[in-house]
């Protein structure tokens, strides 16, 4: 069973603390939905760049985006920061589903006595690797992958913690 | 079977069109994956303030969105002209699902020489409607539902056209 | 003298009608001032995209933006649809000074009674062409600044009409 | 002399650091003009928001921004992390005018050896302080104008260093 419901930080291996911005919050006052996608774009490029050796403008190879998701269970607003727990849910030879798990980072949540610790959404999408310019689709390099599986080895721990 | 790569622009009763934005693309000269959401939300609100009588500042109910999905079929870019096709896929008590189908304008494909009419992505989300100021669940105006379940006879209709 | 806050259509030659969005909307109802930028760029790059043969992913030259600004007259909020009207204001050798009036589309502003000629914002940017890979400052091509030339010829016309 | 391009860090007594995100680059690889907005906003509400006692779903009085500028010196670019500096250049009865100078953080710009403590760009805006129904121009309360005064102090420095 996935009940993204009860994701915990634990069950994330890599972390991104972001600020929100004035205008992620939309006229009912807390982050638009739309806005966590930049957020899970921002923290899955993150790593990519920072862990795998990606560079956008020349790299031969480029993961587009085939199909995402999003599961909202409590909002978050501006001037909330947010950490963003990223871990990879499956991982095949070309392509990767990334999840990403929305936590209010302490320093927001104490005022007002939430728990920190639970999820406020959960999302992410999937990735197919093309080549940069034929953009046909095209296996993941050993460097990539290796380093998308450190990643995926949490994986194997309960989605659901057990009681 | 619900295969959204087959959609048509005659599976979605209302549609708006939308010109993309320089901003839009990304760095690698494609509409970012998270800018769909925006426009979802554009057409689906643009319909309940315009067609069923929603204010957003000032109505007592007002829908969240609890869960969102894209696929992502063919790339668009800046500068092309979007038409965006809404229907509703579900609709409950409090609580109604959208599915926007994505498609580049005539104007904006006539060059390439692409059929405009299959969809370039296909997403959605689902609003639970809320009290404003509670945020709690609560039961659509006969107004509201109403107006969305003209939207909902669509969807008799057969996702995927009979051959 | 320079009566931003008179700009009318007329002192625009080049129209495009963007629909707005519901994420441009910030926590007060408004369009955000940001998003004016966003516009900017939009109406900017559609005209040198479609009139001055730029692609900004192979072209030798592109356009890097070393100011800008905007003054606010008064509100814009979607589902409003806005008429963007674009000028040349100042035009050298390898820079251009665009200038761009926001103005509510007729149909937004019909029910509401509202003078629609008279600009809701006036603002722009000012644009050095360089060598897009050694980013060095160059002269823009007889194209470009030729078809740039058609913008400005309209600063002519004075700024604050004759009465 | 104003000269912008000039301005250090100890020009701006309140900094926030910000970290970039994948979908403010644009096709050219850097951070778009238009994000540097929305980055004005945030730091000048977070500090309205935290610093001064604004809560803007419930205060009397609300900013409207009625211009804004900016210069861009340097690129920017995603996954950079960046540190806002906010100062008060003009403070009135019932105005502020903010400026923001946008600095490349140490984590970001140490493999360049870019120097990070030159100014990639400085912008800002004027807020006129309204009736949040009534959009009438009001006078800031005093703990508001006092806070921003804490901001405007450092604006006796000069804004170039004399050598």
């Amino acid at each position: 069973m996935d009940d993204k419901k009860r994701r915990l930080r634990t069950d994330y291996p890599f972390f991104l603390t972001y600020r929100t911005r004035w205008s992620d919050n939309d006229q009912y006052g807390h982050v638009n939905n739309a806005i966590y996608y930049h957020l899970f774009d921002a923290v899955v490029n993150t790593y990519l760049i920072g862990q795998c050796g990606m560079d956008p403008m020349k790299s031969k190879h480029v993961g587009l985006v085939v199909s995402s998701f999003c599961e909202f269970f409590s909002p978050v607003a501006f001037p909330d920061v947010l950490d963003l727990g990223l871990r990879v849910s499956r991982l095949g030879a070309s392509s990767v589903t990334y999840e990403v798990g929305v936590f209010k980072s302490k320093a927001s949540s104490e005022e007002s006595n939430e728990a920190p610790d639970t999820a406020c959404a959960v999302g992410g999408y999937t990735h197919v690797f093309v080549e940069s310019t034929s953009r046909r689709s095209t296996q993941m390099s050993g460097q990539l992958r290796s380093n998308l599986m450190k990643l995926a080895r949490q994986s194997s721990a309960p989605a659901v913690p057990k009681l």
